[in-house]
């Protein structure tokens, strides 16, 4: 074998406020070789998230935060190059949490076999992985949308709110999508099946969010807070529900926004109208679920009834740009990194 | 039959801020005659509920709020003086929403029969009425304290704090309460049994409340907002509920204090920690399990295993001071007003 590196991109330093590329630094760490009952892992696919903005934060959070100098997490599709474990054999592909890196070494019982069966391998980290279970979950385990009802999500050209509201409408509901630009817009209402998608951009976004729900918001998931929630809350109806899946819109946020303090009026929200609000941290709180999830998400890929755009971008390298365009908007659906080629 | 006069309490203003007694009228009205299937009322004793303030304003809320010079809403225990339905006859005691008056006609349908074995008459306004399935079924049902685990409760000393706290007991929690001085203090922790109870007015109450939650919040029963809430907040553990069902020290507010705009960091903290903040009205949401309710706590009663001090008023002119002492936190127990003696 001749002496391959790896390389791996760390966390140089805390970003405060928006990430910079400075923030991340690519470092080259010789090969690492795996123990008894690990394998050795060539990472093909990583997936970009928001929830990685909260790793390279030291506040208190849900999950530990990446250390400094420590190597940025991340779901991953690797193929096993060197098998130490028996249910694992070179060339098998599987989904690890191997982070920004281009090899990695794994225990095998942090692994799950992808088999063959996935239209493309990088929908592990999409459709079929954390971003559908988030969605599926956040949506039908808290949000419980009934036939008839309204139900409202951001981000809706995203890798989890194209599948909530593609879930939604699965379900018999009214949806509306909230995106970025006219281009994303038609392409929620067009490709997706919306039945009306706004532009967060629009001067006049509150009107239209309220003419866009004659009969107010039943479900609203939550996965970006801001100016989006503020149109949102008025118009909730009673005994509605908020999946709290993420806030993106604050994760750059330095300090709270001037006065006056409206968190008694959220408060009085959630009391008059009976609302229920949870957050949820799909890892921790349904990832023992996931054969359920795979099993439906999987049926409804093969008859063609959901749908994700894949935004790639070649080359580690790029991952840093990446998750910073993310954290902006600027990405058209899914966001995975080709760490390396299939073949 | 003496021509008698029914005096009313109706609606004289809409208050500003904190209740005044020129907000309130007395009126005298003609006795009123009951039609078919209706009963004349004589009400004996008046419920005096925080709720009520909600119901003098005309901003959105749950409840359709009292016509100005209409008469005030509230629950109350009456006698039937002339029955025209045929389950009710002259001398039954019932529970009705007859408000604040001294007769009423109620159509036969909308009463509950109290029989004779309430050990006083205005048990059924206070421990086995609206404030007790309040807090038993936001306890319980939203709550879901576990054995060994920290519930909060403010307004320790009142209606429905003191129930939550008792039945928390029950379930094996721990239960810290929050009152207003240390006379109140005293009885919450002597009398009703909770753990700790800490004065809100003191200037640490913030850190005797993190003192007093060594292991953090698993419930906090929320029925004031405000000071408490900001306390209690920081406390909060991981998948922490929140049954929301008042915010008294907010219902006098005029307009939202200032900066800086802390809703974002609410919804923060419900989505890091995985909380469950749930608004529920009890007449709405719970009032088809008052059977269920009423047997459980019925028997607690029987038991001795729970009380509920009774701060009682006697006359109906002096309700609206008992509303506004309310608000105020001047009670001490369940506030009820004797409207006429029950012999």
């Amino acid at each position: 074998m001749t002496a391959l590196v790896n390389y791996q991109i760390v966390l140089n330093r805390r970003p405060v406020g928006e990430p910079t590329p400075e923030d991340f630094r690519m470092v080259e760490q010789p090969m690492p070789t795996p123990g008894p009952d690990e394998v050795l892992l060539k990472v093909l696919y990583l997936s970009i998230d928001p929830y990685m903005r909260g790793r390279m934060s030291d506040a208190e959070s849900y999950a530990t935060p990446v250390p400094l100098n420590g190597v940025m997490v991340g779901g991953t599709v690797a193929r096993v190059e060197v098998s130490n474990h028996p249910n694992f054999q070179a060339g098998d592909l599987v989904l690890s949490m191997s982070g920004w890196q281009s090899y990695a070494v794994a225990h095998g019982s942090h692994l799950t076999k992808l088999g063959n069966t996935l239209p493309r391998p990088s929908y592990a980290l999409g459709l079929l992985g954390m971003p559908g279970i988030t969605a599926y979950m956040g949506l039908l385990d808290i949000g419980q949308p009934k036939a008839g009802e309204t139900v409202v999500v951001a981000s809706a050209s995203g890798a989890v709110g194209s599948m909530v509201g593609q879930i939604a409408k699965l379900q018999g509901c009214r949806v509306v999508g909230i995106a970025g630009g006219d281009k994303k817009c038609r392409y929620v209402t067009e490709e997706l099946g919306f039945d009306v998608c706004l532009d967060h951009r629009a001067p006049d976004f509150a009107q239209q969010l309220a003419q866009a729900c004659p009969d107010g918001i039943d479900v609203y998931f939550e996965n970006v807070g801001g100016a989006v929630f503020d149109a949102v809350m008025p118009l909730l109806n009673p005994k509605a529900r908020i999946p709290v899946c993420g806030l993106i819109s604050q994760y750059n946020a330095t300090s709270l926004p001037g006065g006056p303090d409206r968190l008694s009026l959220l408060a009085r929200t959630i009391l008059v109208k009976r609302i229920r609000m949870q957050g949820f941290i799909v890892f921790d709180d349904y990832w023992h679920r996931y054969g359920e999830f795979f099993q439906q998400m999987s049926q409804w890929v093969a008859e063609g009834k959901v749908k994700l755009l894949e935004d790639c971008v070649e080359g580690l390298e790029n991952a840093p740009q990446a998750l910073i365009g993310l954290l902006r908007g600027d990405n058209f659906g899914k966001v995975v990194v080709q760490v390396a080629r299939d073949l």
